[in-house]
């Protein structure tokens, strides 16, 4: 997966994923309303707006992007409906060619990490095998330690698959726990020694493990401080744009060959068409594609 | 909730949470064979298998047991199906008087954090509101602190839900991070205080918060510890039974009135037929039963 990811971005010159998180704010109103003729006010009205919404904006970008990250969270409060609407963009994504990276954080302890480990694994009922989940990456969250990240190791290799495990967040109470000094350094840190000592198991053929780090765009002192102590590890790098990071902060995330991240935006490209009067509620797709276009071009002048 | 989990613990005199963690191999082949018989090797014949168990052991614990607590990932792990199996699962929970704790652990950033809180704020489409999940309190991670927890802490005291916050886990590698020493204290006892302070805002009538901790059974002197500074913090315990803990070792995670602390076990309770011969396949209702009535009297001589 990671090489797969790596050559899709030297493909593309463009080392962005695009975070399909649709709240349903960002979905507009020309699509809520049709859906909540067709099924009322449902979840599985909810369900139909954002995939009907993902689908557009996926037409829109999949020839300049690489990835799409979705972030699990906006589909499970629609329970059933919304993991209808992740599996069905997931599906669509894949179709259009894109590495598809599952932002489900999970966490926990051995025999339920195994269970976890059916996005990127598949099940198996009695002789039958299933993927059910079409994610070529998802996230996870160590705080449990390696119990939690082994019974995903075995899918990365056998069906090569990648993780992206926390490591230094981009939120600003990310602090409270990772920043807390032991033995002269940050959790995050001793963290980040953890992750790329896993990584050796699960190694590509392009210098970089499928095993990366979640490390994000709004420290970049640490952001640098990272690449160098991780230096096959690709970092998922998420606080770009909306949280208020541009592309001059994030030089000191890629390697000396210009590899080694991938950079999310969310909002600032899916509702793009929300920050101008000038594209309305009906080229939200229009306004996506130029806002990738611009962020591309940042990036590129930057790294 | 923490209000209503401590009066049923008080009534039922028992405080034992039965862990809905069926694995694929801990269902009884005869539920395994009819639901494939019906509907294949499928996924809904996965979730068909695990609502049926579930049904049977709620049938067979309801009157001695105040809560059950499911680990979603064994639903998630069979995609829609699996969480259909979840849902009917926590509703029949309900329906039967019991407190159903949604073992989660989710963790995320404030947006996020604002999507997964649904679990127990519900969902807003347009004007009509909708509670899809029926958990009564659900487990989340804190490692990326406050921002992950404060869309939690509205719900709690608007529709009086609970939480309960990662602290110490049971797992062995749980240690890798949460027991790093930072200011001449563990990780986790930092996540304690933490825990503890958010927990004031959101109290219960009883004397504890509806914040509440997970602290693992296996490790005792620190469970008790935690106790100490965490007066006013409910414990969910994991790790009793199948991962080694007995009620003796718990003595000092109960207060000074034999409160403040719910024990889960799930493996112990739900495969006890496979423990001994003489039970079989198909009474593991039976089985089920006589271990909670074991585990009650285990805790009742130690508390």
């Amino acid at each position: 997966m990671i090489d797969k990811l790596m050559d899709k971005i030297d493909d593309r010159e463009n080392p962005t994923v695009v975070g399909l998180d649709p709240t349903y704010d960002i979905i507009p109103e020309t699509i809520k309303q049709s859906m909540i003729e067709k099924y009322g006010k449902t979840p599985k009205a909810a369900g139909q707006m954002i995939y009907s919404f993902n689908k557009s904006i996926i037409d829109g970008i999949y020839d300049l992007v690489p990835a799409v990250k979705l972030q699990v969270a906006m589909y499970e409060k629609y329970g059933i409906e919304g993991f209808r609407a992740y599996l069905k963009t997931t599906q669509y994504a894949k179709k259009k060619g894109m590495i598809v990276i599952g932002d489900i954080k999970r966490g926990d302890i051995s025999s339920t990490a195994e269970a976890y480990a059916a996005h990127i694994g598949g099940i198996k009922i009695e002789d039958t095998y299933l993927d059910l989940w079409n994610e070529d990456a998802v996230t996870l969250n160590p705080y449990m330690g390696f119990d939690g990240i082994k019974p995903f190791i075995d899918p990365c290799n056998e069906y090569d698959k990648g993780l992206f495990i926390l490591v230094k967040t981009s939120n600003p109470s990310g602090a409270e726990i990772q920043d807390l000094i032991t033995d002269g350094k940050p959790v995050y840190e001793h963290v980040a020694g953890l992750v790329s000592q896993w990584g050796e198991l699960a190694m590509g053929t392009r210098g970089y493990s499928k095993i990366g780090a979640v490390v994000g765009a709004t420290y970049k002192e640490q952001g640098a401080a990272l690449r160098k102590l991780m230096p096959h590890t690709f970092f998922l790098v998420p606080g770009y744009g909306a949280q208020g990071a541009s592309g001059s902060d994030l030089k000191g995330y890629f390697d000396k060959d210009g590899r080694g991240c991938i950079v999310n935006s969310s909002r600032g490209i899916i509702a793009a068409y929300k920050k101008e009067a000038r594209y309305g509620d009906h080229n939200f797709v229009d306004a996506a594609r130029e806002a990738v276009i611009k962020m591309k071009l940042d990036l590129g002048e930057n790294i």
